[in-house]
């Protein structure tokens, strides 16, 4: 007997066939003696349409077409619904279906978060109550995705933000284990729709799944898998559809056994380049640089730093989402005279390939293989960035399928 | 400068263009001054959606086409949430228009009611915050037909329960009026499809409308009424559409100066006639009859007790809920030994036509007019059942337009 949070995305709850289906895998779960929290999604579209509700209601001046920016609080009191009305609904199937179930909505629980409406944060899951109703015997369906902020307002977490309150949930009421039913069967070595010989992984560690999801794989959001590894929760990722067959598991270093060098290779095309040439090579100047772009709210990611020909003059190359990229050369260009740069160049054509992996701390010559490979494939890599478990490297996009399965294939991973 | 509550129905807040609409009407109120919080119900046509989901949700089989009774804490669930949708929707609409405004749902506020899940009763409003936010010059936009039962769970009051949450709200934060926008231009004589010649009523007390209401005068909720007469809260009806014209204002009755003898004429086709014959005319048989009628929820309405020929037995009458026909009979068929009838016998086309007005009070031969009238156009009278400031006649439903124009003409209400 466990005591075990699932979690259903929007696809899984997409219509009332799919939650009694969902129903039926919460089921199998008690009968099987286990004590269950479930988190659930909106049913896929419905989120979309009010979000769209949202930004109508905004526009400004009343006309047809045009939109406005909603009052971020009341975004969150609208598009918070989407998820009661899921966990309603799961849970009066539950009970028609003889399992005892009652909804748990996010200032009920409380997930408590902060202020930051549309993309607040988790900061605590003081759930004594509903962990009670769980240990008593009765499933907890609980909405994803939202909480309550101060001032008892209404918070919803930001897009995939349902993987977030499972794992935390799943930390607040103590559950052995946390499983994330999702669309795919788990978490694969990298992309199979660019590498069809990517294989299923049986086990990866938290902190290479947190360095695949900030790098570009989408099987969990990021902020889900530093709540489970702050937690130490045992996390899967399994299929809604075919919950039998493999699956995940999250879990730590010391868990797995054979630590190959590379685990996966993550990719993101949502990159573009920015160049400051000719930039003075004195102290502040990145300050003065990089300031202005934190100001706007602009994520810098990758930065390389190359000495130019006369020696007081430096070349400063840096990368940035693709969808900051115009916010950012407007950020820099109200700051051109204190930067005093000769010339800004940009590139939107660029995509970013990584190598992760925890045995690169044990195995030397790891990024050398990835530099070499690429190279037989005639692809230049424009910027590099390491940590102590990934290496990635940007380069044009139009050579990152090639690029993927090259190294795919150079690191081993290929299924037999 | 006034406090003042505003109501808009499932019509007047169909879609996002009638939203702007209702957020334009609400600028108006704050432009001149006033202190303003709004009750809304869902968009029209959600309610009905979100039911016939628990409905499907509920079906103990998955069959399609099935139905079953949902767990009621959780079809409030689900169904709340179509207006929050709206409340935060009009919130979003109202700031975008410059007008200061934020959502309320039933349990911010709080409106607390019973656990009668699906039909609860408000049981008071402290509304200290969000009347604290009122008076500083904010909107609150409050998410009618909802509440919060004991346990923090989520209710709600039944259908037409946003007009009941708008009295309620108006006398939670001591409103100076409570203006109830709907898609009529207030409360009239008679039903107009009936009676061309029907007269809108400027003013109407209280006891007369709630005699209107639960006599079938569709304009309001009964209970809504009952809240406004016991905080006298003074409540007008008016048309979202013309808001500027006409209206009526519920008060109390001394504000009436013109008291004439029937201010109104209601009538209910929900009705349906039983008999039992040859009851026997001894102590307890009433009880035997009402009590099984009682436990089974249904709702007796009129009831008429005739001496038979032989003294000591009786025929008994009286009126149920037409839709409650089939139920009522089962009741007394399981308790036929105990009643001890001769024949039971019913009658599903029947209507019940009412005469109100708080003139009755003083004024002499009032019913007299009733009955020569309907006597006049050969109308039979099945039942008469009166109270202080009514009378009821049961008639056969075919005769219920003629009944109620003849009526109208012979108290003079027709307008000129």
């Amino acid at each position: 007997m466990a005591t075990i949070a699932m979690k259903f995305g929007g696809t899984s709850v997409a219509d009332l066939d799919r939650i009694r289906h969902v129903a039926g895998l919460v089921k199998r779960e008690v009968e099987r003696g286990n004590k269950v929290a479930v988190v659930v999604s909106a049913m896929a579209g419905e989120t979309n349409k009010l979000v769209a509700w949202t930004n109508e209601a905004a526009r400004p001046d009343g006309a047809a077409g045009s939109h406005g920016i909603p009052d971020q609080r009341e975004y969150d009191v609208v598009v918070a619904s989407g998820e009661q009305v899921t966990s309603g609904l799961l849970a009066i199937t539950l009970n028609a279906m003889g399992v005892k179930a009652r909804s748990w909505l996010g200032w009920q629980v409380p997930i408590e978060t902060s202020a930051v409406h549309g993309a607040a944060r988790i900061e605590g899951v003081p759930a004594s109550a509903m962990k009670a109703a769980v240990e008593g015997g009765e499933v907890a369906v609980v909405a994803g995705f939202q909480g309550v902020a101060p001032g008892t307002r209404i918070s919803t977490l930001g897009r995939g933000g349902s993987d977030t309150s499972a794992v935390a949930v799943a930390a607040g009421i103590g559950a052995d284990r946390c499983d994330i039913y999702t669309d795919v069967d788990g978490v694969y070595t990298t992309d199979p729709r660019i590498v069809p010989k990517a294989r299923r992984l049986d086990k990866i560690s938290f902190e290479e799944m947190l360095e695949m999801a900030s790098l570009g794989a989408k099987v969990l959001q990021t902020r889900s898998v530093e709540i489970a590894m702050l937690n130490r929760v045992p996390t899967r990722v399994l299929s809604t559809f075919t919950p039998d067959v493999g699956g995940t598991l999250l879990c730590d270093e010391e868990d797995i056994v054979e630590k190959k060098p590379v685990t996966g290779i993550a990719y993101s095309r949502d990159e573009a380049k920015i160049t400051l040439q000719k930039v003075p090579d004195r102290p502040g100047v990145a300050a003065a640089i990089f300031g202005p772009l934190a100001d706007a709210g602009v994520n810098v990611d990758m930065i390389v730093q190359n000495v130019s020909e006369d020696g007081d003059k430096t070349d400063l190359t840096f990368t940035v989402p693709r969808s900051e990229l115009s916010k950012a050369l407007a950020a820099l260009e109200s700051r051109a005279d204190a930067i005093g740069a000769g010339a800004v160049t940009h590139d939107a054509g660029v995509a970013k390939v990584s190598i992760i992996g925890i045995g690169m701390r044990t195995h030397a010559g790891v990024a050398q293989t990835m530099f070499s490979t690429l190279s037989e494939k005639g692809i230049n890599i424009q910027v590099i960035s390491t940590s102590e478990i990934k290496v990635s490297v940007l380069i044009a996009e139009e050579y990152v399928e090639l690029a993927v399965r090259a190294l795919h294939t150079a690191y081993g991973l290929d299924a037999a």
